[in-house]
């Protein structure tokens, strides 16, 4: 899958997610070992590393933890969001004085594990469908506060973007069409209310109900939780009338039979509810 | 490891990290499928279940999302954060307006996911090394912007706290004691400036280097990536002159051998940074 | 045009912008007029009303002024917002201590009366296109920092919402045309990138570049500045192979005859960038 | 009426407003159009241009908008707030990378065409009196959120400011008479509780009204919705004694007429509150 | 001086200050030591005490701290703000959770303590002019972020409010005269600039200037850090013609003797930026 | 007591301090005053000085409030935070736009008055008992919103500093022993939860109860009010088994005294609740 690298989030929109994490590790007093300990003038140069082979993604986060900090650190890239990193690989370099880099040593460290942990995640899927129309997408899924981050860090693994939030697209679950009284309700009500720039999807969990979504004219489905043979049926009704998307049981053992049953996109909460976080560290 | 429940955050400190989630979720136009789908009367009663067994933390923010989305609904604890649950079982009903609860779903979930996900591996370590005096202890390898509450799952698992962030103790690390020209300056420094309610740990890596830290009279001490041999050999040395935490390459297959080497504290990253979320869902 | 009152904004989103509106008012010593005249204990009660007729939205603010202001206050909706009202009618009535009324009365005001007069406009324009199959639609064109009343007003007067912000769709215009080297590689260029829940609408001048955007698929596409005849000839080419929306010249005289011309959507900036306000008052 | 080119908002006080703007138009994923379709290292020169003629006001927004997104743009005022420009011409010109000007054109454009609006609309009534001794002054009837902006806009329009919010003058209307017993009365506990360096203003209705608020020495003096003849009466029976502001059916067509009867001030609030958007754009 | 209890703060701009308060000291883990000490369900009484006679300010900050702590708490004040307490006696009574309640009690004496403190230095100066015209008025030489209670303690003690900031009155001073090439052309353009609403204040240094002053109709004059024979020299000069503020040198020991000049105000920084804190304390 | 320059707060901690200062003195309009009446073009140089003798802090703030509020003026340190000045000595020198410095003035030197009234209070302390093994610590009786500042000018006073909240170390104080139902069970319930990192310090209001905490091991311990006799036998009865810490009745007048019993640390509120602020000012 190629594709440019991935745009990262505007600073306005960055910046005050980082304050907040360096606030809330700073605390009232700062950093008072390195205050204590290391004099007010020694200067260093730091590189962040990974120790772990992964897919690197949080890079601009670690700059903008440095930037915040002190305006007169240097910050270089080595490597760019959204490339391939091995284990012992020098990502960016940061130098100036030291008190200031080691104040900000664990948060940058903490975003670019988390972020990294995503991406690589990601990328493990989106590798494991190449060659399939399948498109790994994310999910709602993500940790409270960090949802821009983290999905961020699933375009730097070669995924795509689900739905940001509640707001920029309908979906319309089991839940829905119990209270609408019905998938036909559901949908005529939602096709009545939304914009002309708004998608709408369906979920359906069975054959039948994919029918009668079909039937009604829904273009974007959702399969949930369907067996290998019930997505391949899926993709012989849908002949093409939907896009297709597969969700549940999706793992890296499981992903690639998923995308060879033809649908389209296959959505993954682990990817960023549960992937483990990158080991890097900032050697000085 | 028997323990009263855990003491929840305060709710001023707890309601700002809910709001921003759940901003980040509505957007602008708020939970449009709803909305749409949803009569504006519809009255439901949803249960929160763990589909998973493990230990529960993050109630206490399913609450306040209910609460700060609409104050006429009603939640119930059927059980409280810090306790054990089986797969299927109920953690908490939430009655009233469907469209008020179909909102709040996902953060509600998101919250008690990951946050059982920290406090279920903090358990499992825990339970591990019951019956030694070893504690488990979490680090500031944290979710930024979530630090508070995962912090408040470790205690939920069994676990304890170490430092909350950069300025409620001293710990001096590798990378201080080479800018303050060796440990028995950087200690020096820190006794010299620090108030008398701040703790200083130092951080060693090598049975000589422990000894000299015992010999300046050190009283915290941070083993870090020492093998089972060694600790045992710094557990001796030490004769109760100092308190002992063991770090690195900390397991669920290696935590009890680390135990019984006889350290006082065992810290662990991985429960915060790398915790897998509990499957957890709301069924009406 | 029948329609359910439109679903206002969750308080959570609603609040901050009530709040800044107070504190822009109360300024550091609040309102030192009544403060200085009223007397502390005197109650009064007080009828919000329209001195104009009109389609009336923003009463959720008002109420959220006066319960921000004094949790004491009562306030009673006379009327829904999204309901028209004849000159002099009653809107609510909020009633309580009279310092309280007086330091909310100014806020309350401005809410309703802007809000109204977009919504009064939206209606006007939504009238006139009655029976036929055009709907009236919004633009981002809306006052600075009040774009979620603003849309709400919309639909309040029976209009409906196109993109909330930059982020919940692609709008392709001219500009990105030029920039990405031609219409068929900004099209294909967001095919490749965009998830599949967000829509894709491609903005046209002329009949050529019409013809250009339904030969590579558009389903989505933007009318811009076309003379009527043009409109008629665009909804003849297109077959109902896309979805049309008209924009420029849109007023009360033109609107009935480009609806006329068979486009699916119209849209006004003028709805909301240029809508006088509704003349409301506080009488007590 | 020549003045001095008005005084422009502290950057600290203007950039929250602008910066919860772009946080409206940008959302979580920003401009996702731009991001898909522009290459990343297009840069191009774009003007500021208005279509229309008119009293300029908010180039100042527009500065901090493309600031606040991306400090590597160049920001040119070609011509400065409170200017005069006629339809066409060139107003400030932006320069730098495509992606980011387009992030930033909507919102720089919603800024500037609604406060050269207000500017043009004061402009027009401060030109109708000239000559007279009148001064147009605004009133709190402002745009939640933008009272700051919309008060220097009139500003640039040659008019006046009167109060920025409920507690920098005390302002005496008949509610607030009715409520403390009596004109008299009112007046007596506003000199007695003011500061010395609050102005203190009465509203009356009648020429009844404005003899006893004379006779109780008030010195500014709100005459609202008088007639023409009864405004002329006033002046004669104050003698100079008090500083008259007229208020009430203020219009183009009217406002001479007012200003001819001798008052000092002529306050009106549909300069702010009904203020047409001035038609402005970016061309690139 | 008989006067009516100060009105107080709105609650909105009120909590925000609390709440910051709070939030500085609960830091990210609130009260430890009441969390793991004091258990769960114990409930106290608590009465607010003062140790020292005094004027009491700030018990609505105490009210305000524990309702946002713990909104089961409650509340009772024994004195209103504006009041004289003996030393020893009762202020208010709060009761409910040990934890809640400790956790609140220093912010609250904090507040309380202070606010008492400015409250008791102004009604010291206010008591020793008793019988003269003059009026005791505060500066902004106030506690940064406490200027809106300060204020509000200043009344409490029977003192009046100069102004809240820099932009609610014009005071001209001697850089401004400076500045602007003299005196009258300060004023001059002062008067062309402010609206009708603005007091204008100029501060004069010496006789000389004072008579410069009056000659160019200067109505509000400070007289800066004269002797009391200029004191007295000035009020004959001024015959009437301008409110008379008198600043510097302002002790209990001399503003009687000012107060007896026959100015109209006198203006103290002291009482605000050096007031000792009243001892102020919480018994269970 | 020699001791390097303390280390300054993180400018992402203290600038949010700074601006909320500003904002409250700005209001909406801002400086109307230099607006009017000075040029704007005009420049100057000002001299920030002392009037009084004394320990400067706050230097800082006076940097930050001129950053802040116009980038291109000039602020120059002529002595550090942390140094003593003269009557009548430099500290700063601030240069560029003559509006923008006197906009800033009076927030800069609330500020820096406040601040190095604090510093000077603790130095005064902290030199009489010079030469004695006690250290002067502050508390948690600071001003609301300026704990992190206050903190800092005790250390610029030569101060040290207890607690910066309620979250940083354990303090068991009467009431908590009561609630815990006596000592021992409060010493026992702290250790058995606080982490390893947490100080636990007791407090002891007369002999009988030092020598339980002795016998319970407490190695922290608070003298609470007791006489200089006691403090003797006190600090005879540890026999340095325990820290010492003294508190109350710390005045210049007792604090040798007290210094003298062997004490290590005696604490005062009053250095920050009850410091007189310096006499600074702003010269052009």
């Amino acid at each position: 899958m190629t594709q440019a690298l991935p745009c990262p989030p505007h600073r306005l929109l960055l910046e005050p997610i980082v304050r907040r994490a360096l606030e809330e590790d700073l605390g009232r007093a700062g950093d008072v070992t390195s205050e204590l300990v290391v004099p007010a003038e020694r200067r260093v140069e730091a590189l962040l590393r990974t120790r772990e082979p992964g897919r690197i993604a949080g890079l601009i986060c670690a700059e903008a933890v440095f930037r915040l900090l002190d305006t007169s650190l240097e910050f270089r890239f080595d490597v760019q969001d959204g490339s391939d990193a091995n284990a012992g690989s020098g990502l960016a370099t940061v130098s100036g004085l030291a008190r200031s880099i080691l104040a900000g040593e664990r948060v940058a460290l903490n975003f670019v594990g988390r972020l990294s942990g995503v991406a690589t995640q990601t990328r493990a899927l989106a590798n494991a469908v190449a060659g399939t129309k399948a498109r790994i997408v994310c999910t709602r899924k993500t940790t409270p506060g960090l949802r821009l981050l983290e999905k961020y860090a699933v375009r730097c693994g070669g995924g795509f973007n689900h739905r940001f939030g509640l707001d920029d697209a309908v979906l319309i679950k089991d839940n829905h069409i119990v209270a609408a009284g019905g998938l036909a309700r559901a949908l005529e009500r939602a096709r009545a209310g939304a914009g002309h720039m708004m998608r709408i999807e369906v979920e359906v969990e069975s054959l039948d109900q994919l029918e009668e979504a079909l039937r009604l004219g829904a273009d974007t489905i959702l399969l949930d939780n369907m067996s290998v043979d019930d997505l391949k049926r899926a993709v012989e009704m849908t002949k093409g009338r939907a896009v297709l998307e597969a969700s549940g049981n999706v793992t890296l053992a499981t992903v690639r039979t998923i995308a060879e049953t033809g649908v389209d996109y296959i959505s993954s909460g682990a990817i960023t509810h549960s992937a483990p976080s990158l080991d890097v560290a900032l050697d000085f």
